[in-house]
């Protein structure tokens, strides 16, 4: 297994939360990082074209905008309304020059997970038009099972393919975050069948911590829980991936470090333990 | 579907966690309720004998003693000592005449699931023996993801059904939790294979609270969140089950609240959401 560097990483600008855009820029490039993907809360304060500038002039890789998604829902008015932000959302993707799109798909308190990821399918089959037109793609992402009543009802790898095999689309495919998926009893040939359909977009990580305090913003720094990523990174590799890792951290106790001394620990951990 | 009413009803001493044994059965057998599962806090205070003539003169029904488990360990000691434990929980379990004992599998950070299952069926096969004198049924309770980490590494039917297949013993079965299972894509075709398999062995209700606060004492009463409990009761039903349903309620905000108020709650919550 090849010996990671800086190179091949990509920091999530929500991991440096208290960070603006400008200031993730300045830090990732200075510490050596080569990639950044962008949450469109730090392009909000500056709008997009100003962001597009920043990025672009940052020499720093884009896997991924984050995120669109969000597509079922009880009215044709409020499917519609997401459609018109996904859009927007790849819009954005384009003009900081994203490979893709992350797409948390959604879920609806008291609608069926089956029926919830129907209207997943249906709503990326609309948007795949415009995805290709602006050659961005969309990379579903399979969520935690503790999210299935309101933020996603794609909880494993198997949901996802099964999308990407109704679609047949070169433009969609799956962000395997292994926060989410380290404990599925499938995810070893899940990975290697994502490899063989030419789905395996993205590889995200960080940890699982034992006794994790909150459903949202606890997350661990690799190493310090409870998921053997150096496995599954073989895994992604034998299945054929070769783009960046991506680190993804939410967590209010990191958020409240300085941010240059949590950076370094971040970059650490991700040559020490992914 | 038939209509229910509390004699199929079965609740468990956690869920009134404020109260001793003497309290819980008192006040389920006011209320009409006639069954309880009782959790070991309960009968460590008063010990196994008074606990039994507690229980026997109640004329409650017992489903289940929880719990038992916690097989995988890194030493041989610490594995010794949990069949210790269980073999005490399997005697405690024929002395109250529970059904079964409810087994919560364990897991240990750093240890890969698949090892962990393994230590797991190995563990429950040394303690069937002492299962089968008893007769006391072993019931493997899936847990949710969330707790693949350091509670279970069996986390979906499924795996479950894989120990039962493994040593094929009419004692060893599946505890079916909807607010660990809720999620899972293959839960109605898993639920009628253990029914097939004669291994459906419980049925525990509660609900999965949108934005949940905690990931252990945060559930929710029947009906107040995203789980469809009378889709899952018609899936077990027509599985052929026909045991108690076990109403287990972990909460924080329940235990502050009257026990009395709050079980009237849980008695309405049950006819009305189940």
């Amino acid at each position: 297994m090849k010996t990671l560097d800086l190179k091949t990483c990509a920091i999530h600008t929500m991991t440096n939360k208290p960070w603006s855009l400008a200031q993730c820029i300045d830090a990732y490039a200075s510490a050596g990082v080569a990639g950044m993907s962008v949450w469109r809360n730090v392009i909000e304060p500056i709008g997009i074209a100003e962001a597009s500038r920043l990025v672009k002039q940052s020499g720093l890789k884009i896997p991924a905008l984050v995120r669109g998604g969000f597509f079922p829902a009880l009215s044709d008015d409020v499917r519609a309304k997401a459609m018109f932000d996904n859009k927007t959302c790849i819009d954005e993707a384009a003009a900081i020059g994203a490979d893709m799109v992350v797409l948390v798909v959604g879920a609806v308190v008291g609608m069926p997970l089956t029926e919830a990821r129907k209207q997943v399918a249906d709503g990326i089959a609309k948007l795949l038009p415009h995805a290709q037109a602006n050659r961005v793609k969309l990379a579903i992402e399979p969520l935690h099972p503790m999210y299935a009543a309101d933020r996603s009802c794609i909880n494993r790898m198997k949901e996802a393919r099964l999308v990407c095999e109704q679609l047949k689309s070169p433009w969609v495919g799956i962000a395997c975050d292994a926060y989410h998926v380290w404990w599925d009893p499938d995810l070893e040939s899940e990975i290697e069948l994502a490899g063989k359909q030419n789905t395996l977009m993205a590889f995200h990580v960080c940890d699982w911590r034992p006794n994790t305090r909150d459903l949202l913003n606890d997350r661990g720094l690799m190493g310090e829980g409870a998921i053997d990523l150096k496995t599954i990174r073989r895994w992604v590799e034998r299945a054929g991936f070769d783009g960046m890792i991506e680190v993804e951290i939410f967590s209010t106790e990191f958020w409240a470090m300085d941010q240059q001394a949590y950076l370094k620990k971040v970059c650490d951990a991700y040559l020490q333990h992914v």
